[in-house]
């Protein structure tokens, strides 16, 4: 049995577990919401440590808020940032759509730690009270959505970004390396004209390099902030210019560029601006996905399919196949960005279902953004260190396939005409023959005019 | 200008297409809500002519309708069921929720109709009245649901089991065909050990025989009708027995199992039986998809490709490559189940989206699974007509992988252990050697016990 | 037995209708293709049009085509871009995934009618080849994905933007109609803080708003034009400066800054843009979702709803119920919301199946990205003329439901403290009483007090 | 600095752990794939549990494993069923797409606690081998599907179904309770006829039972196992009857009805039975946010809401206003059934995605479609206890609310027709008077006419 401590809400006194600085809003909550295994996301604990501190910051300043006790929970949230205080947040997901719990997690476990810092009794609510001190000027239906847009900036600059960009970084250096190895291209997954292995993965690059200007547009509305609106919008019990300052504390304490939203009103009753990101989000799953399977459909064999690329072998395939290796990043990769497009229809979903002055979806919207965040990021890091990185060119195989394509017919067509062309490459395809041999017996062509027009080196540009 | 003439309803004069039977109520949605291009499907336009004979036939029998006024309507009701009237039905499908104006269309044109067989004026309500004659009994919101789930029975039967059950006989008729040609296995898209053709296919109309037992699964849900249930569910100006009376009469009507829900509450307030009929519809495009990616993948080439089956050529398959030829026919059907993937979140959305006694998301619901049964049953047919149905093995090529294939060395593994069968892909892979040189050379069998037990038509089943 | 003329393409000689400008591929994709009833949207035969015209002109002015053919195509293009001949485009959407088809659909209809205008026997390819000619310099991959672009820029311009901005206005509008309205504020669906009825407004004005600014963050990557890639992405069979040229040629004639994509090669093998489009549909759809709900919601009644606005009423309701008004344009509206959610979920699942070179989910791709465009654009110019604009405020309820709500009390909260005014609100909810007797009887305030420091009009902003 | 021991795999040696029983191929997958927080499953290690004894049962009965090796197998295994190896199974979801490392991890655990119940060095592989011994006759590609069936499975049966059923029961509880209440019905958010308050509790416990058929009715495909089907679904390396007798003993030890699924090539390349499963608990999603969706308009208030329920006060809702009392349990349920809406769309996609022999989205699939189970039944439980089970009517309000309904009139429709119905209720609404007041002035009916018509308890049903 644990030992315990006896705290009090409005509903009546509770008993927390003794070495717990959670309050009896909390426990109630475990109480209440027995529902999953997923817990509110770390990012988002952090975030509430930011704005108590920021908000305690401004309370001081404005003379509203006794400096003693602005200091302490200032200390206190600083703790909270700081990830010292993880183990106080015990909260599922599954809770109050406003995320009001969590919000008095976060209140209680300051008011209680700032309480024993100034040598006061836990559970006491003195010298510092959850609600009058560490909750004052806010409400959680501004504070919890703040939190949102704090932990989504936060995870996109230090897990999102860094983890796009390397994976940019790696493609590019693949399209440099890869510049002048002509390969046969496939449209309908038929043979088609040539280009570069370069520009291919060229093509992949551009895909994540635009990704990442996708997550950077949607950035500049998480950047607004709905603290200052409080219980509805208005500002009630706040006073002018506070949403304002705590705003560009939050900057401050961050070393991000927020500001104030502008429409405290669908601040807090929509959450567009995570559903814009969300929506970022999965056009950059849908990059990853097709970049990731035409790396495995190229890498496929490593006798009986396509095999241009080798990749890299990290450990052993089959539990029954000896030898056996596997594009196991890709596939890692593949079910993350599957996952995160079903995260996507489920944040449209809940975005849409806010009523009246309050979406009460927040706790679930913010879980499924940061987790589609958290994946991409981590999966295009394992993806570029475990694969991307060393995918090698089979040159051979490459140059074999290329030279037998039909396709490059495609380069007589402007010379002899697109139906003479097709007769050619049809005639070939017919007797197994060469496309040279068949332009020449049909009379379309001489071998030299055959040589000089279709000379793949030719084919990967404009003339 | 139109000739017009003058249809009234609660809310005044309006003037309609004199050629045309409908009155005020189809008129006023016209100009009310000019929204898209998608018109109700005719599917519902006839259910409608389905449930307002039905009704006439009730109604006469219980001597609350003239007889004669009954007949009437019956024999125009006949008429919208036969496709007579079709013209006769302009509505949008973003329309009021309940399908109300749809609803009010069919009572307004076999109202005219009627009086007009009857040698009465149009537009005059005598001795036809849209609502207390044609709509006797009746309310939209269980007309209108009783509709939905007729023209999806019938869309089911007529359309989409057909199609579904040809795809799954041309598919098993290739199973059969390719019954002995071994080829090696792919997972992960590498090689594996080895399969045959026949069961590959074997695999394909398992997965479509599957898919007609799940929509088959969902439709006794479908059978159940709302009719009765009149304006909120408690079946207010009905009789007693008139809900099970119409859903017989519309099961004679059609030839379809219909019965009377159990709840008429749930079956105006929820589509649960539609959200999930278009789940069993998801799991069919999700079947659909596998087995068309793949047919498009062990035919891609010609010559650069996987290139172990060889699709029909039905068309030109480039304007710029002379001479190429496509999987268009596997293009439009994964397009089509990429659709229904979406028509499904659609519909899913829309189902959770009911309020107190009335879903008011009707004619969309409808027009979303009306579309994919519509889509799956007649890209089936497209498929395995242009596509399935030709496809030949290319038997030479197919036998050249498999012979190839490191992933034989399996069949030793149970004899020389897991760790030194792997040691013999990787020396061999590593060497671009056989496995049975390396086996040899390795020391862990002679020639005559690796030819004993590597040996692939061995490899296709159980011992 | 209508009239017919031969056809012929390198699969061999068809018949097609005699008064069609089509040709034998066109003909032939109507009955490989006979799935579902969707065609090819107007738009993207419009836009075919434009892209002919360009590359006509651009091939005329590089000397690749004689000045005479290209006159003429340019002239037949013309006719397309003007609508004159959107009744020679029967294809339907589920066909190739390139789109080759409709791309030859155009070309062939170009091809016949320019040889028409030159005088020549339709049907003979000669003076106008649909390939040598009409398709110079082009491919359908390249080509379709182009027309996806245009169509899609256009349809932002001429439909969505429109609509979306006068829906904004008419909100606006009401927003400052309404300032000086204090209502009830309700967040959880419960009685909260009371806020303007003009704030309410302006909220939803700024969904609005901040959703025009979405779809215009999407538009530069859509701006960007595939064309000059032909079959992979590498130009083949063009010259230098071909794509820039032809895009200037394309913005002259939309007068839409159009340009040549950066990339070609991810221009063809992904639509990451068309996704990052559907995604800021997706947005948009989300928030009118969230304010036409709200406006059902506080609209409802007459007598047992919340009844604070009234909605205007355009038909009767109920064809059982006399006399019911129902919110229709909601319907309308909620239910072009949800389907705008699902055709993103299409085009997500689509825009990440690309293989290799090309994605060939195209016409799928662009069929949901337009259709949703034309119905939130529709849509809100309905909800905005035949709901918004006429909306009016209860203002006899607004005012009785607000004086008698419990969460007043939150004014007093900053004097009296959090604990002590939750002891009021609930007395005050117990025994059915006002705040105000419950705050003097309990000792915390006087009167005076009371009346100072609750005054609705004092909450609705910070101090 | 955590001690630490030798393993080996085909890859090399790497150091694990010391106080850990996995071996070298989940070491290996922990340093390949640092993504994401998500953990596989207690659900999936515990069925994994349930086929290495299965198969070690079966494997001891046919003679091909050593007894003493198999008893000690079977007895680790069980210690993996108990529980009690929990933690030594530290893989995340986002690995190799087949499951093969947590194939391999159960492989590993269960051979290192076999040897050391044998008196062996744990690391050696002796004498109880990983893959030779506890993988013997399994693929991770049979294996780890039959996992997920066997998973889903007993969580549908432990976890889910009870919790359907409480909600279920609860909500007939309340529908007999409320039999006699009767209330004014709403359609389209409007007022409409009356229904009794037990007879919308009956539409929504209808739905939940529906819910639970057909939840049961996607099982008989969970029920089919795939174990036997080896890699690639031949079931090579095992022999005849096996996968018959696996799956036997998997029943036994589980006490569910499985079977050996009847195409093993499905059963592996192919998820849709899972995906059929999520379309269920897709149905069930949507069912469960119509009824919460419903407790929370119904209860809203308490004094400018609809007001008819009240529903338990559980805890403190707001941090800023006092005393408010929130919908909590609508919220957790609703964001509950969002979040299965998303993970279905999520498995749809992946469920697609399978290529020649396999569907490499297995632990993803898994994943989702148990948490889906595991959020819909705890939600539906915490609902049940702390809402449901606790709502009240308040009768005084209901009476008043429905009493001066104008929809009452349609009890007049069938005497005085609907155009003259309509009139009374339009002018009762425009002059705020009753409906009898006006039926009577209009000389439609005498006062005693109208007090036998119009009498709600007569409205509640058919006549």
């Amino acid at each position: 049995m644990t030992d315990t401590r006896t705290e009090t809400d409005s509903f009546g006194p509770l008993e927390v577990p003794a070495d717990k600085y959670w309050g009896a809003q909390t426990q109630r909550s475990i109480q209440n919401f027995p529902i999953g295994w997923e817990k509110q996301p770390i990012a988002i604990v952090r975030a509430l440590g930011v704005i108590k501190k920021a908000c305690a910051q401004a309370n001081k300043a404005n003379g509203k808020l006794d400096a003693r006790i602005a200091d302490a929970i200032v200390e206190a949230a600083g703790e909270v940032i700081d990830g010292k205080l993880d183990d106080n947040f015990p909260l599922v997901v599954w809770q109050t759509g406003s995320g009001t719990q969590s919000n008095m997690n976060a209140n209680e476990v300051i008011a209680n730690r700032a309480i024993e810092m100034l040598g006061g009794t836990i559970g006491s609510k003195d010298p510092v009270h959850p609600n009058d001190h560490c909750n004052m000027g806010q409400s959680s239906n501004d504070t919890f959505p703040t939190a949102m847009h704090i932990a989504t900036a936060m995870t996109v600059r230090d897990v999102l970004l860094p983890g796009l960009d390397k994976l940019a970084s790696a493609l590019e250096a693949k399209s440099e390396a890869f510049a002048d190895i002509i390969k046969i291209g496939r449209t309908h997954t038929m043979d088609a004209t040539p280009l570069t292995l370069g520009q291919e993965f060229g093509g992949y690059a551009h895909q994540v390099r635009m990704g990442i200007e996708r997550v950077k547009g949607a950035l500049p509305r998480i950047n607004e902030l709905a603290q200052g609106g409080t219980a509805v919008g208005t500002g009630l019990n706040t006073s002018a210019g506070w949403g304002e300052q705590v705003a560009a504390n939050m900057a401050e304490i961050t070393g991000l560029p927020f500001v104030t939203a502008p429409n405290k009103f669908e601040a807090l009753a929509a959450h567009d601006a995570m559903v814009e990101m969300s929506g970022a989000l999965k056009v950059v799953a849908v990059s990853c996905y097709k970049i990731a399977n035409d790396v495995r459909l190229l890498g496929s064999g490593p006798r009986c399919g396509l095999g241009e690329l080798m990749l890299p072998e990290n450990e052993p395939g089959s539990s029954i196949m000896p030898g056996k290796v596997n594009p196991t990043q890709v596939e890692a990769m593949t079910q993350v960005c599957a996952h995160v497009m079903g995260n996507d229809a489920a944040v449209g979903f809940a975005g849409s279902q806010g009523q009246f002055e309050l979406n009460v979806f927040k706790p679930m919207i913010a879980y499924n953004v940061l987790q589609s965040m958290q994946l991409l990021g981590d999966a295009a890091v394992a993806f570029t260190d475990n694969c991307i990185a060393g995918i090698e060119a089979n040159e051979a195989r490459i140059e074999k396939l290329m030279r037998e394509s039909l396709m490059l017919v495609t380069a007589l067509a402007p010379t002899i005409g697109y139906d003479n062309a097709t007769t050619v490459a049809k005639t070939a395809h017919k007797n197994g023959t060469t496309l040279k041999e068949e332009a020449v017996n049909l009379g379309f062509v001489t071998e030299a005019e055959f040589d000089e027009a279709v000379r793949p080196e030719k084919m990967i540009g404009p003339k």
